[in-house]
């Protein structure tokens, strides 16, 4: 079960998909390997991923329930038939927002794979996200082929450029009908799949024929309806290397505290993942579990116990963790009431030490923030072979004349979601689930702080 | 869907889990987060995972299937009530077979989540596999405790050490039974998971209150109900080096040949995710999947015609491709019979070397072999983080009385599967699967080699 | 020749080592190959290496030089005949200041050699730096033998835990004295070694016959006299993946500025070093070479040119960089007359921001800090490799009853230094030397910035 | 000292460097950080560093020596007047022989020195090594410049190919002549240099104005009069992974074996090093010291005894130890006469393993091979940076008009070596040094095998 939304959100939510129209195009692809059946691997479009996997209670009360048909998203993959004639295709790419190893990944595998089976040759970038498609920026395009993607995917980063922020909508598709775009990957998070949403719209309200293939690139995992995104395993990982830091340096003082800010500026599944990975962590704080410093049960008060009876501690926070507290705290204002401190990092070292210099508890506090070592870095091979299968998925989607979607995963099987959908909320860790329960019997943490 | 395992055979299986008894005694683990619901987060014995999360054409005809009970695994993770008394509870646990990035991390969260979580403290390891458990072998018991596990998961290898081969297992059942241990976790491969049925088979007939457990260790990742065992993926991480290696190798020299032989006696997983993790292989061969080497559509003529065209050529081999090859090869045995060149890799260099010779082409063929680099390593973040969490559910599992099962993965969910059904076939590589038409795509190479 | 020591001053030094007393003790070493020539291997005392190893102008002009004792330090190595019998001897091992790659293969390596070589077994550790010496921080002492330190070099930081700031020589000396010890070996930097010079003074006022030796650790490799220090290696190689990701950020962001703050307080050695290994450098700013950050050659309008020539840049500034610039900047204070910003890095970003947004210039500018990442990393193998050689000099300089020393590294020879001497300056980065030259040609940054 | 060349060889050696002309070209270097003392940092062509940078016995008996002229080198770097015109100065790159980390780091500094600071713009690399030189092969050449060598650092290998063997002198020279190569660097190892030196030879012949520069390629460290070949340190830090996995399999395992093979075909410099940076190993074969495999103080009977009392047993053997007992050793010939395993690796794993089944001793032997993962690897930093600036000098040699030289390192001083002189011999691991002393005592192995 997807953590974070509950069946009955889904249930009213219309995971149906929008195409173009009908798909009357023979696919290039020749990808059964047998001879006397072609078509074997092809998808149909009726097939679909149930969203809820599991059984529970009585299967027998399962088996009467009234509902017909439960829960599910169509499924990626190629269609036998495609909407669009490769040799009159010609195809656009877009990176928006901030680094997230593995875009260089998806856009070498989006060429290829258009390049070498669908024969698509006329394919281009846009320069530093949205902006690159408005002719107020006046950057210029660039064109993509194997021979100039060929060895990307060992770089971080994005050869495209990047940048956050939308830009309009009508200029943008008036861009991308100027050019006779006919797919146009937009590979973002949150605020991009959005603003391909509005693509989208205002693209079918001109009648145009152009598909919107939302890639989802966000490094937090918080696209809900969407099990993992690209670049999450490489950044918990290379998060890894901060917490062993944070770790030597705290056991290497007096009364040593080692404290990591990890990205997750809603969702705390990076702090989450990286602590269950190298159990040296003994306290990790997301913004789904509210805490407080003080108080019986507050951070302090357990950090001053753990550093007197242990000797150290190593803690982790997510960058999005008690923004509530830097709200109320009145020491986080500054003379003229501006906030002080936004970083909660910043913010717990400067009260932590506060604390316990006034206790006169001597220690020594190492605050490591390793976020954008993190984000340039280049996709693991796990991520590696995601982006790969992702993206062939992202193509048989655009070709196929799917528009208004993002290649999602669920239960290990790629699927399609409407971008509408799959924006409406945000997937958060379930303070309750399995991800949390296991932090809890890892760490050793307080399952509460008040 | 799992690769390999067909939905009928599954129909046939018998997926009940066997249990030692009724399970009475109150779980000592706290896992809820809220004061007022303890018990949120425990899993009951009913709770299930559907074997196939998707739907195929009209989803009505589904809905009107005869079949009430869906096929589906016990869902694994914490019970409310528990059967063994942990104040009262002795563990056992024996690492068999071939090293496998991760063996350490399972001892180590295995030895944690008894002791600080279940309150479990009399935990002990047998040395050096089954032979460990027998009195002729002579090895000493190894006690475990947090002290002693608590950085060993930096380490690959097994701080147990390991065997291969059986035991009897009367002997070993008669040592659980004088050492008084209540669950024994046997961590290994399909031969180890055999020998714990046979011991599980033994308790039973002697009517014994002991729990077996079995923790799948493949690096292959070919055990079947099981969609991923830990290790495989560091495995396949580790070997895009000797890719990386090949490709340099290949494309420093005139019609270089860089070629690996990856870990797969009978599934191609490692070899074929590999590839596509690192996309410079332009050709792979897997056990699953047949080649000849000479005839028109022979692996050696395809070389040539890449060397002439491209300059240079990436081949991934996994250990058990082409078996009948070296079987039916007459050059393959020596003059006396015996088989000349068991290793495929170096009956591939022998042959391609010869052929390419007797036409005169110049080229250079560079052989990697680094498997046991690969099996010694220390597990990669995410199989720490799976380990991690397999680790909480055999524990679970052990401790509410289930016998003769292993932890499996399935649609992200942990399972309980038992032994005599996951030891019954090996998970293979489907050639009109997603993975195979992935690889396809990904080398161009031919899909057929007949 | 050294960096930033000049010949004038090195000749007004005193380079002979103190000894306690006359070496009479058979060594126990048996390092000859040779059955009939046991002490080949041996380094009589009087052996040196040259100051300065290269010949300037006419040859013979130096042959005709009255100089008849050239500049040269004492040789470290193996005596035949040493001090301390070795089954008296009890040493102590103290580890100060701040975290370096490679003190726990230091302490490793001393613990074996006197061990298993010497024969030595009573080995203390201090806990804490020089607080470990007195009674008032109360921490135990931990003993040392191969067991306990078998695997410690796999691990960065130091088992003995460290702090910074001096301790009363009189009551080290007297906990020293009271303990019986004969060797103290103090890792540690500038401060750590006058405070290891101090306790030598108050043992040579005292008549003890306790040998003190120096065991430089500094990061930044800036002990005068002494080529290489450990740690350094390591330390450089980690800063590239912090320029590389610097890179990746500026050159994915439209006029992006990667900047990079590395160690370096007086020193600019790691700065240098790493742009020169890494050559996406397009400038280092070091505290040896003075920079203004505006007119017509200061660094703002060289970095705005480049930004809008070549679209990005990427900064490498040391820590002690520009400290006049911070003092001498108004703006860097603020309303109370406190330093805003004591940290270069922080300046820099800050002032490079303001002048760019008020030229319009639109940019993005990621810093980044991987200082903790990189003295906490365990010591690569060349470092590992250095430390191991480096301590059985310290080990031989000990037992054969220096003191007062530190062991140093001059043309790959490893020397012994007077601790009076070493710490009586510090190693710079000679801006008209080959090092800062070379850094130059590879960056094409201005000569001068004045 | 260096390590296997007795000052009495030196002694006789002519070390005077050739040069093909007066040098009169005002260099364009600008080198000087100060604007009235530009040429402060060009090196004088008398400039030289001392062979022996040590001091023996009484220094009073050296002052008085005879030898009014110590044997020395000639130091590198730029020189204030130049002997081509950079305007009109065509560049030659050329690599041979097998691959090793960094070539891409040479070729990609030369290119820049070449191009950014002498201004010479016309720069040809030559495809597949002295191949590439002769009309026969056929071989296109690769016209360098700054776009095509920017990033190449990133990977190991060679972008210009390169190939084993030497071609006809008088047919590359043509080559030259008719190409119009002001310069050569030949980069590769003792059989290119000596090539290099015959190309020298015959250009000296016809008296033509080509200038050969070596730049020693040996991943064996072995060139003798250099104490540091580029690769070397990449080499043994990427060999300790090999290390760590045979002691990770002989630790698994009842009485396990790891045995790895590294490079040293003459000289055992990365099995020592490799050896000392990573203490795990108990044992060191290299080719400069025989042993026995049988007998009281031979290898089988040692590491039996090991096996019995410690359990397990590391062994790192150079590929080129033991030769004398593969060619004396009856039963590695079959019965026809061929030598049956040339590999002393695989000898040893046989002749061990028999031994040890006719004693009935169970055991496990894990053989690894890294060499080609091993060769193919990018540099790492420190050899990046060490690439970095032997090119700076390789190139002031080249343009000042040296010829038939290679490019050193003594005493952390780059020089010019006579090609002829460098050649002449082979730097071998000295058995009684303090690199052997050193191994002797971190494995704890018998200091004679006989």
């Amino acid at each position: 079960m997807g953590e974070g939304v509950g069946v009955e959100r889904v249930r009213n939510m219309d995971l149906t998909i929008p195409r173009l129209g009908p798909a009357k195009v023979h696919s290039p692809l020749r990808i059964s390997t047998e001879a006397d059946d072609h078509d074997s691997s092809f998808v149909p479009d009726d097939d679909r991923v149930l969203y809820d996997a599991t059984l529970r209670g009585c299967q027998k009360c399962r088996a009467e329930e009234p509902e017909s048909l439960p829960l599910s998203f169509e499924r990626a993959g190629p269609r036998k038939f495609i909407y669009f004639d490769p040799s009159k295709t010609r195809v656009g790419i877009v990176t928006c927002g901030g680094l997230c190893p593995g875009i260089n990944n998806v856009i070498r595998a989006l060429v290829m794979e258009l390049h070498y089976h669908y024969g698509v040759s006329r394919i281009h970038g846009f320069r530093f996200g949205f902006a690159g498609l408005v002719p107020e920026a006046g950057h210029d395009v660039l064109d993509l082929d194997p021979v100039v993607v060929k060895d990307i995917h060992h770089d971080g980063g994005t050869i495209l450029g990047s940048s956050r922020g939308p830009q309009d909508p009508e200029s943008m598709v008036d861009a991308l009908d100027r050019m006779g775009i006919s797919i146009l990957f937009t590979i973002g998070g949150d605020g991009t799949l959005r603003g391909a949403q509005r693509i989208q719209e205002e693209i079918s309200k001109r009648g145009l024929k152009i598909s919107i293939i939302g890639i989802p690139k966000t490094i937090d995992n918080d696209v809900q309806l969407v099990k993992k995104t690209f670049g999450f395993e490489t950044a918990f990982s290379i998060a890894i290397d901060a917490i062993r830091a944070a770790h030597v340096e705290a056991a290497g003082a007096l009364h040593g505290i080692g404290m990591v800010k990890l990205m997750g500026r809603h969702s705390g599944y990076i702090a989450a993942t990286a602590a269950l990975a190298e159990p040296d962590v003994n306290c990790v704080l997301i913004p789904e579990v509210p805490f407080s410093l003080k108080g019986k049960k507050g951070l302090i008060p357990w950090l001053k116990d753990r550093l007197l009876t242990r000797g150290h501690a190593v803690i982790v926070v997510a960058e999005g963790a008690g923004q509530d507290l830097l709200l109320s705290d009145k020491e986080s204002f500054d003379a003229s009431g501006n906030v002080r401190l936004e970083d909660v990092g910043l913010y717990l070292k400067d009260r932590i030490s506060q604390v316990l210099k006034s206790q006169q508890i001597e220690h020594s506090l190492k605050y490591i923030d390793p976020s954008y070592l993190i984000r340039s870095a280049p996709a693991n091979p796990n991520d590696s072979l995601f982006c790969a299968t992702l993206d062939l998925n992202a193509v048989h989607a655009g070709m196929s004349g799917c528009t208004g979607i993002l290649v999602g995963l669920w239960h290990n099987v790629f699927t399609h979601v409407p971008l509408g959908e799959a924006t409406s909320g945000r997937k958060l860790v379930d303070p309750k689930g399995e991800l949390w329960r296991s932090v809890l019997e890892t760490t050793g943490q307080p399952t509460s702080w008040t």
